[in-house]
């Protein structure tokens, strides 16, 4: 059995019985009910992916996709190609948005070349960046397929690999991407799963003008006709009109499944690695969380297909991971009012028993705090 | 002067020339243009505050003002007068919903005494709460004045007091409150400065049925035929309808403020402390960073009358301040992405002067990651 193949299998949707031992809890908290929100929604799901009522979520990381897309040559974006190897060296320097928000929430970020254009075998070898390169760059999909069957299964499996050999120090994964010219096929891939009309689905990527838009639908029509991808086949819809790096995405949502760790899905990009991921093993929606709307059009659908609702609402259209990162605080948040946060009785309790403060079990007093 | 006034006099709007810098950098990272949205403009909001395209946010303090309401007395909240007390023990604890957040958030927890009708002696005593409770809680505003105008003036000043006290130690105020029926007041208060109809801005609060709040909409329009609150005299509709809590928070609002430091705002009873401050000194929303969106009814009215946009819309309706400490990680993320991200030119220079990765000044490399 290949590693797909294994890792769809392992795929269970989340555990009824712990979410309910998590809702039983929420329940008592010393607070008007459920006056936590989503917050406690999402500890609920929490429970449910890992089974158990004490999540684990300290450990965090952010992985990187980075590729290049042959489609560029039509001039869907604004950005020529090389830039996708200089953003991939501003990773490695720390100094991109991603670096940003993944040090204020404490996540690593993982920097993998899927399939990026440019020679990027120094940072490799240095350690610098994971290289799972599939080709340097996919084929232009307006005019063929984007890359092999085979291709597809190697960037999927790459991404699987990823999620395994990270598992061991990570409990919760976020995905991110760069690669320039990446929404033309993800709003491919969106058309194709959800059943739009690409006009729908397809946005203005990096800042393209109305004339711009109308030519990138263009290409997208145009790569669907060529192509005719399957919907119903997830790995026929990556091969023919995706990316190295979607593929790559995909795996890892499927590998944090296996794995029944949650995984913090970014923006339009990685939610195209979640929809070739979910026609792969539909339980994976189990341990998704979609960390923000997008301003790219389309988004919003492509998350209610995968039937998730995004916590923020930013006005973000970056990448990277970014929105996935700045969600990880809500996901601890959740957690922390899970297992930190006193019930109705354990309030009383303790109050019972003593005239003054005195710590609950299982987390500290809070410190003294006069203002000077 | 009184400390009031003073205060209210040393409140100037934010400052343009720092939002204009913190924008041309904005402007030029190497990104899409404007790609990570609303934190970008609350980057630029920010810098206008502090006078900084480098703004302090690291030390944060979420002052949690706590007191009681005579207008319990006319059976408007589900939870009996001394939860109020009980909760602010539990806050001591560190086992309430504040606690858990504003640890996730690295925020302080200064719990406020400001009209507990509990003796809170003890914890005062002992430094684990601040005591500036003005009186045993507030007469019920359903009969006549909720407080004396000396006493409004009096918690007002002391919110001030407490931001003065804390400011050597903290960058960023949060607002919190408890407070059993303080959603009956902050509801008399909305609707009085926003001019809306009392049935427009009432809400469940901890979760009344429809009978009950049909009733707590009558109590409020008898406390307001009883009182006639002067809308353009903030003093005058916190004397009349207000609570000791809110006018602490509308004090701690304008130290900060005058501190040139941002304040972030959590839900319902929070907002109508910032619209009396507003009231008093138009000026201080420029300091006024909203959470969230509070599933209480007329919170959002009441955010657009001082001409804000919450951050986070998550289905929360706890008060603590657990809203305003789960968006304290949103302002650290705004400011990282004003002074960690690299400009294109920063990331050409870098890229051009070396071929391997190497930090760009101001911050570290992000550490070497390969998975293993």
């Amino acid at each position: 059995m290949s590693l797909l193949e294994s890792t769809i299998r392992s795929i269970l949707p989340a555990d009824e019985a712990a979410r309910a031992a998590a809702r039983a809890r929420l329940d008592q908290l010393a607070m008007p009910h459920w006056a936590l929100g989503r917050l406690m929604d999402l500890a609920v799901d929490l429970a449910g992916m890992t089974r158990s009522v004490t999540p684990a979520v300290a450990r965090k990381a952010i992985v990187v996709m980075a590729a290049d897309h042959g489609v560029v040559a039509e001039g869907v974006s604004k950005y020529p190609q090389a830039v996708t190897a200089q953003m991939v060296a501003t990773f490695v320097r720390g100094g991109a948005g991603i670096n940003a928000l993944a040090r204020l929430s404490g996540a690593r970020v993982v920097v993998v070349d899927m399939g990026v254009a440019s020679d990027l075998s120094a940072l490799a070898e240095a350690g610098r960046i994971v290289s799972q390169r599939i080709a340097p760059g996919t084929q232009n999909m307006a005019k063929g397929p984007a890359m092999a069957r085979l291709e597809a299964v190697r960037a999927v499996e790459a991404g699987i690999e990823i999620a395994r050999d990270l598992g061991p120090t990570v409990d919760v994964f976020g995905t991110g991407d760069m690669g320039i010219g990446n929404t033309t096929p993800s709003a491919a891939i969106a058309a194709v799963i959800t059943g739009r009309a690409v006009a729908e689905v397809t946005g203005r990527g990096t800042g393209i003008d109305d004339e711009g838009l109308l030519h990138k639908v263009a290409v997208i029509e145009r790569a669907l006709e060529v192509n005719r991808p399957d919907p119903e086949d997830g790995l026929h819809v990556l091969a023919k009109v995706g990316g190295f790096e979607v593929g790559g995405l995909a795996g890892l949502i499927l590998g944090a499944a296996a794995q029944r760790k949650p995984v913090v899905l970014d923006g339009f990009i990685s939610t195209a690695g979640a929809l070739i991921a979910y026609t792969l093993a539909p339980a994976v929606a189990d341990y998704v969380v979609a960390a923000h709307r997008s301003t790219e059009k389309g988004h919003e659908v492509m998350l209610a297909h995968l039937g998730k609702k995004p916590l923020l609402d930013l006005g973000m259209r970056l990448g990277e991971g970014t929105g996935a990162a700045l969600a990880m605080s809500l996901v601890e948040g959740a957690v922390r009012i899970l297992t930190e946060v006193a019930t109705f009785a354990e309030a009383a309790v303790s109050q019972a028993e003593s005239k003054g403060p005195r710590p609950l079990g299982g987390h500290p007093p809070e410190r003294s705090e006069t203002p000077r």
